[in-house]
């Protein structure tokens, strides 16, 4: 199988076998039987567990895979590493075609797991007989329907030892060597932040047979992925990843986010004993990186927070910006102080207005505080000005939104919002999301305020695709990753 | 008055004058009111309006404070900026000591500004007559007792425009040039925050008269006051500022956190538009936060995170890290090794266990999978040894955290901590943070999960001054932060 064929098969099984399935609850193997059936998974499951009899999920325990008639795509082992040799035997007897494994105790224990990986290769015939994902790894997900769809809509393939319960379909997809990114922190970002839609999860942990290179393949051919996010310890074919991320940046539809774990000693000597990956030196590292073009993350956070970023501009068919030349429209004047020294750290600039936009504004601010000759906007006074007026706020806010909009020289616009039930001006929120989502260029928020109220507003706002942000900086830094990203991409 | 008393004088009024106190709760004079009612000021307070009859919160109109009869402390200016140097003139006449002026439309827009300034200088006779806070500010807030106290008890005095409703007493105190800091952002932290205690925030604008100075030196000397947090556009005396910083570090118990608006040049003709402010250069700048020797924070957000992070440590009596030598507890290998990138960046080292604590370690791990040499503990195969065993890995954990607080070596120790109903292992944080709660060194958490879990994890925490931090970067940034103050402080 080609290797976009291979991963195809990997993440679309029509049968599957869960070696190691438990009724005890509290064992993986229980739990990896409870996520697949409970998220909907439509192909078939067999229980295989020797030691145990019944049924479960009103499935029936075999005690071998050879007791199987059907045919059995993969294998999902969740059994203690020494006792996977002979029951890989027997998967590959069965002619089973693929195995995630996601016990550990391989290479990064040492020899003793050195010699369990040359028993399998041997067993594997160097894996021409049955491909291995893995392993110490928590395998992967694959997402159709959120969970907020019909009962008997949502769902997908999830093969990971935690269940999850809630996820929203989205255009990211996500090779890591860490588990926990398609286990407990995964499982958090998504009920944290419902707006961050997934649509493959993939743990490729020691990596010895698949790794980040098959998986990056598929990904760029796949249509239904926009932003691929990874994290690695260590890379399998350096070359080929650096012609992988080139040929992504080609398209204009494909952004690859990336964390290195291991770039310093310290951190070296951690993923010694994390994945058995025998880190390159620092400055290989950077080169790769450097080479690959590709936007480089600092953390898990920061990785997922870009990969939201970038998922939700392109679901709403955003113009990404190209220069860096954005507005801001401010209730405070100190945090507009403070993005205006952010954004010279990151090269983006607030070009000043022309004379017609000026006069527009000069209209709208009382004559003792008139506004900026420059597109950072400090709003509070004109605000002040509408309401006495009584002109809503909320509307005015929203009509300068689409001025700045209109303007050539404005790729985006940052924009502080205070969220209260004491401002009268503050609650049409409902209205500057209804005018503004569907606009061509980016608008991202920082909302401040009333707890409830910034949870209302941060829904009506998530729903559509609007980024909110925790604070000023982040806010700030990821509109410069999507301009990073536009200078990345090659276009002929 | 000396500054201190003065300071004294404005957090602690007897009396106070609400000028262009208003019926229309749309209008800030009717919110200062509000807010100083509804959160229990202690003192008299006369609402003051030529145009309003009758009386608001039960409390009579006055014309002019002329008009009343009692002593005055304090006049609260809510009027636009035109009309403020006649009626500033009146509380001159009547005696009043101090004016808090929020109105903006001063230095900062230029020559009518200025004219207004004169005016009030004259008026004022160079503050000798009545002392200035302001203009262009959110006025101050003391608080005494946290909302969630018996509605007699709690409160402080209020005076900002933006009505408090959740607050916790602590001992941060706030010096501000944005007014949003005892605003709309103060309001959003200290209701997402509940663990975030405030003793005092204090706007100070433009400072016409009063500045970071006098508020600083008096709350180096305040008992109550344990992390002083400063938003600053300009210095007002940089040589005195400096030697007021020095003062306070040669306080174990005083930290002050700074952060500046106005570095960049961008920022600079932003700082010019809010408070009028003429930055210094960069370099000078630069030169000022490093001789004064204080947390050079570089925003809104990591300003109040590192305040929190050392009103914890203080209320506990942490001893604080002085050498950067930690530990790591954590469920993930992949956030072990992220964690030792970020800890080389900020000079933070795992140290070796020596033999004994390592061989205590190793009868826990399973044989497959042995702890590291170093202080990082990838804990997941030992829970897992735990469980099968019939051990609950939640009293495992703690006893681990127990030992590893005894190790002279280790200062402090940072935790990912897996929250999840799944797990049998983590039920029990309610035994975990009783048991470390009260220890000497710091314990800094990670919480991941499900999202349920998570807040009620982080709960218990906050209620014990243990913080938890949204991820791993701010976690061990944090910790640094800790070190970094331990070197700042001066002692003989």
């Amino acid at each position: 199988m080609s290797n976009n064929n291979i991963i195809n098969f990997f993440l679309n099984p029509k049968s599957v076998a869960v070696i190691g399935a438990s009724k005890n609850p509290t064992k993986g193997g229980h739990r990896i039987m409870d996520n697949l059936i409970s998220n909907n998974f439509k192909g078939k499951i067999f229980p295989i567990n020797p030691n145990s009899d019944g049924d479960l999920f009103g499935l029936e325990f075999k005690k071998s895979v050879l007791d199987i008639q059907e045919e059995i795509d993969l294998a999902i082992f969740y059994i203690p590493n020494q006792k996977i040799p002979a029951i890989l035997e027997e998967c590959v007897k069965k002619g089973i075609k693929g195995a995630i494994i996601e016990a550990s105790g391989f290479e990064e224990v040492g020899d003793k797991g050195y010699e369990l990986k040359d028993q399998i290769l041997k067993i594997t015939n160097n894996f021409s007989k049955i491909r291995i994902l893995g392993p110490n790894c928590m395998g992967l997900t694959r997402i159709d329907e959120s969970s907020n769809s019909k009962d008997n809509e949502k769902g997908g393939f999830f093969t990971s030892f935690a269940v999850f319960y809630k996820y929203k379909k989205g255009n990211i997809a996500i090779i890591s060597q860490s588990g926990m990114l398609n286990g407990g922190y995964l499982m958090y970002l998504m009920e944290k932040y419902p707006d961050l839609g997934i649509r493959y999860s993939c743990t490729i942990g020691n990596k010895m047979d698949l790794s980040e290179i098959e998986f990056l393949e598929s990904f760029i051919e796949d249509p239904s992925v926009n932003v691929i996010a990874i994290y690695l310890e260590s890379f399998k074919n350096p070359r080929k990843f650096i012609d992988l991320c080139r040929k992504a940046r080609k398209k204009p539809n494909k952004t690859i986010i990336f964390v290195k774990g291991g770039i310093t000693e310290q951190g070296q000597k951690a993923t010694l004993s994390h994945t058995g990956s025998i880190a390159e030196n620092s400055q290989l590292i950077k080169s790769i990186i450097k080479q690959s073009g590709i936007i480089h993350a600092n953390s898990f956070y920061e990785l997922f927070q870009y990969a939201r970023t970038f998922s939700m501009m392109y679901t709403e068919n955003k113009i990404m910006p190209k220069l860096g030349n954005i507005s801001m429209i401010t209730g405070s004047g100190g945090a507009g102080t403070i993005v205006a020294d952010i954004t010279s750290k990151y090269n983006l600039k607030f070009p000043d207005f022309d004379n017609k936009m000026y006069n527009i504004l000069l209209d709208i601010f009382p004559e003792w505080m008139p506004p900026n000759r420059f597109a950072l906007i400090d709003f509070w006074p004109a605000m002040e000005k509408a309401m006495m007026n009584n002109v809503n706020p909320g509307y005015l806010m929203t009509s300068v939104i689409e001025l700045l909009l209109k303007e050539q020289n404005i790729e985006g616009i940052l924009v502080m919002l205070f969220c209260s039930g004491q401002f009268r001006n503050f609650t049409n929120y409902k209205y500057i999301v209804e005018s503004i989502y569907h606009t061509s260029k980016p608008i991202f928020f920082w909302l401040i305020g009333e707890i409830k109220e910034v949870k209302k507003v941060n829904r009506l706002m998530s729903e559509k695709n609007i980024p909110v942000f925790p604070n000023l900086e982040e806010m700030t830094k990821n509109f410069w990753i999507l301009v990073q990203d536009s200078k990345n991409k090659i276009f002929y």
